[in-house]
């Protein structure tokens, strides 16, 4: 096989897929189950609806069909801006000087400068579907609201974005974009709900967290009918709708007979990294193929890597379902220092459960490396990546040096998030050498921990 | 001919174009030659020569040649980021219930925001070729500075950019952008040069203007043989590169066999209207088809619908070459009101021929109409657009509009150049409604026309 590859991979939008994989059907051992935070007992379909939209609970909840058919309204969206390019990084291959071949899936290029678009159209379709009026969530660098924002404007649903409060001050363009596109922008904690006041009376200098956020977000969604409440990570119906990425990755590569021996991904929630790798986990699942999985995340908030497997909640607020998860702690806030978003306590229940049981690996990188990554990727490949987005960049550079060293020519894949448009102010923290790395201590970690929620 | 038209249509990489096209050759009127501003004699590849690259003189000065080899290493870096897609409007079609078809070639997907890198890597190769140090250039928006800061990094070239005091402040994203490419940004006016001197001492509070930016960016490259200046619009250079625009637009629609009515495109400088004119300008020439060509202008800088065509500097210190073109005169300003770029006071002189001769339309909109399009096109096509290729959309969708009500099915192609993500300050404004339009006098047009200068 020596077909010519080129500098990208684009599909013909009828090879696009038409159907969202659900990995949790190839898991011999499912994960656990969502917990009602009151009586610990596994969530039923009812409890959920009053929070979620009825076919998203659905999907929440569906651990046995493989193949979910994507909604037609929904593959005309995604026509507008998908498929992303898969992208050979010739330009960084050659910089690096590596007998590595290295990819990576772009999302970055529609307005919300992520792949959280993939997930907020489903999610927004299924609201309008069942005749809500609109839907509540929470942002906090603002990727997933802009993405919600825009799903909404398409399908006339109104949209309320909880946004953390730091994010709403120091990113007010994130904030503009999402008004743009008709949404109304809260700064949290907000004195709109309960919650909210509360955690303003306890904490009053606070400037929030996207746990507090998810919080408000719940209470407006559980106390309006007409109103439902939707999340752009964490969830299962969240990695189901991101299988896209996987899909259209492995699609691409099959194209040109293209074996990957590594895939990457940032981790924060791990709506991004579940679905990249979920056709390929898939395989390695069925024993179909073998590949290296890797989750990267901050080591300022490193939930793989230094967190407990455990039910957690959510939110800080404590009003939202246990999930079982990799968690640092519901009260678990990363530094203010830390620029980039994946700031998340807990992790995806499915890729826990997958990591648990070792069929990924994870690492940690500190946000210095990051951005002289993400730095040295602009210069070669032109794009300016999300600051998320340049943990996986890290550790793919990581691999490809390890490659030139042990003189190995494998195949690495990594998932490029997003663009870094609004998060300049974290560039020029790192232009000026004012940057620094926080970790947080052992002694912190485990005060946190001893906070989780008591489950048999 | 029935085939179905995609959402997208991305052309393979080996059908990108491998030559630029130079519409000048298929002019009979050929447009004035640039002159000294001394002897007002026809300016030579020499003198030319001190200022700019050599091989970039050469293409300034060529009338005659109609294809122009693209070097492998431009088609290369091309490749990175191109093909842009063109694409079908469906959405917007929908909204405007028109029975035209609209297509747009989208040049934002890029970091730089807009097309601006297609010429900004031929002008940093040509540079690189001839073994110099670096580039000088001068920015307003901020979209030629960062294409240039990328070609620049890519190519290991140093890059000095003087950017207008006033979008220095108010976009300290840009200049981050430009700095994590390597880039050394200065605001001007300064006191780095001797134009930027005399200005500061005779104007002691401006904020600056894209014409004395240039005379100080010309002024530092003149001085120093290792620094050549580039500039990002306006040149016949640029429209050749910018061709590169129009041939993936006319191979995309041939594809299909589409045939556009009209085609219409933002105009500054007219570095995107002309590249994505030219090979249907050519065939408008060598009358193998017709076309109607609409450019559109701000009405608060209306060089086309306003100015006058005579010779004129390019810039505030009258240290550039005299070219002929329309122009509002060297020290216009446009009110510090207009948010959107487009702001040069004068127009390219190849399209400014070809509009004195009749081969082209202009019309001039105002800017409060242009947010209003941008808007309603961001929330039905996803885009967040540049207020510059905001105003095509305008233009775009008025034309849709008339065939909606004449009941034709008409075929629209307009150039996206770019998304307004650096733009949010303006969007603000719009969203919060206070933005306002301003459109200048007749006085105050006929005093900058009258300090054209004399030439016979």
């Amino acid at each position: 096989m020596s077909k010519e590859i080129p500098y990208k991979i684009y599909l013909e939008e009828n090879e696009m897929p038409k159907q969202w994989y659900n990995v949790r059907a190839d898991m011999k051992d499912k994960p656990a189950p969502l917990l009602n935070p009151g009586t610990h007992e596994p969530l039923s379909a009812d409890e959920l609806s009053a929070v979620f939209c009825r076919e998203l609970v659905e999907q929440e909840l569906d651990n046995d069909t493989t193949y979910i058919d994507i909604p037609k309204e929904i593959l005309d969206f995604y026509k507008m801006y998908r498929p992303s390019p898969l992208v050979r990084a010739y330009c960084l291959e050659k910089k690096l000087d590596t007998p590595a071949k290295i990819y990576y899936k772009f999302e970055g290029n529609n307005t919300s400068g992520s792949h959280k678009l993939n997930s907020a159209i489903a999610q927004a379709y299924y609201a309008k579907k069942q005749g809500l009026k609109g839907v509540t969530t929470e942002t906090g660098a603002g990727q997933w609201g802009t993405a919600l924002s825009m799903a909404c404007a398409y399908l006339e649903l109104d949209c309320k974005v909880y946004m953390v409060k730091v994010s709403y001050e120091q990113k007010p363009f994130r904030r503009e974009v999402m008004r743009t596109y008709g949404a109304s922008v809260v700064p949290s904690p907000s004195d709109t709900t309960e919650v909210g006041k509360k955690i303003l009376a306890e904490h009053p200098g606070t400037t929030g967290s996207l746990g507090c956020a998810i919080s408000e977000a719940v209470e407006v969604a559980a106390g309006d009918p007409d109103y439902r409440y939707v999340l752009g990570s964490v969830l299962n119906q969240v990695l189901l709708h991101q299988s896209v990425i996987g899909l259209e990755t492995k699609a691409a590569l099959d194209k040109y007979d293209i074996h990957p021996d590594v895939i990457i991904g940032c981790a924060g929630g791990g709506s991004n990294l579940g679905g990249l790798i979920s056709p390929f986990m898939g395989e390695k699942l069925r024993g179909e193929a073998d590949y290296r999985i890797v989750a990267v995340e901050p080591a300022s908030c490193p939930s793989f890597t230094r967190g407990s497997y455990a039910y957690d909640f959510c939110d800080t607020g404590m009003i939202c379902p246990l999930a079982k998860m990799y968690t640092l702690g519901s009260s678990f806030i990363p530094s203010a220092n830390h620029a980039g978003g994946l700031r998340f306590h807990g992790m995806s229940p499915v890729l826990s459960k997958l990591y648990h049981d070792g069929y990924m690996e994870a690492v940690s990188v500190e946000q210095t490396s990051v951005f002289e990554a993400a730095t040295q990727f602009a210069r070669v490949e032109g794009i300016l990546p999300a600051p998320e987005s340049s943990h996986a960049i890290r550790a793919a550079i990581d691999e490809a040096l390890r490659c030139k060293k042990e003189g190995k020519e494998e195949t690495i894949v990594f998932g490029l998030t997003g663009t870094g448009y609004f998060d300049m102010v974290a560039y020029e923290k790192y232009n000026d050498g004012t940057m620094t790395d926080t970790i947080p201590t052992d002694e912190e970690i485990a005060a946190s921990i001893a906070k989780l929620p008591k489950v048999d």
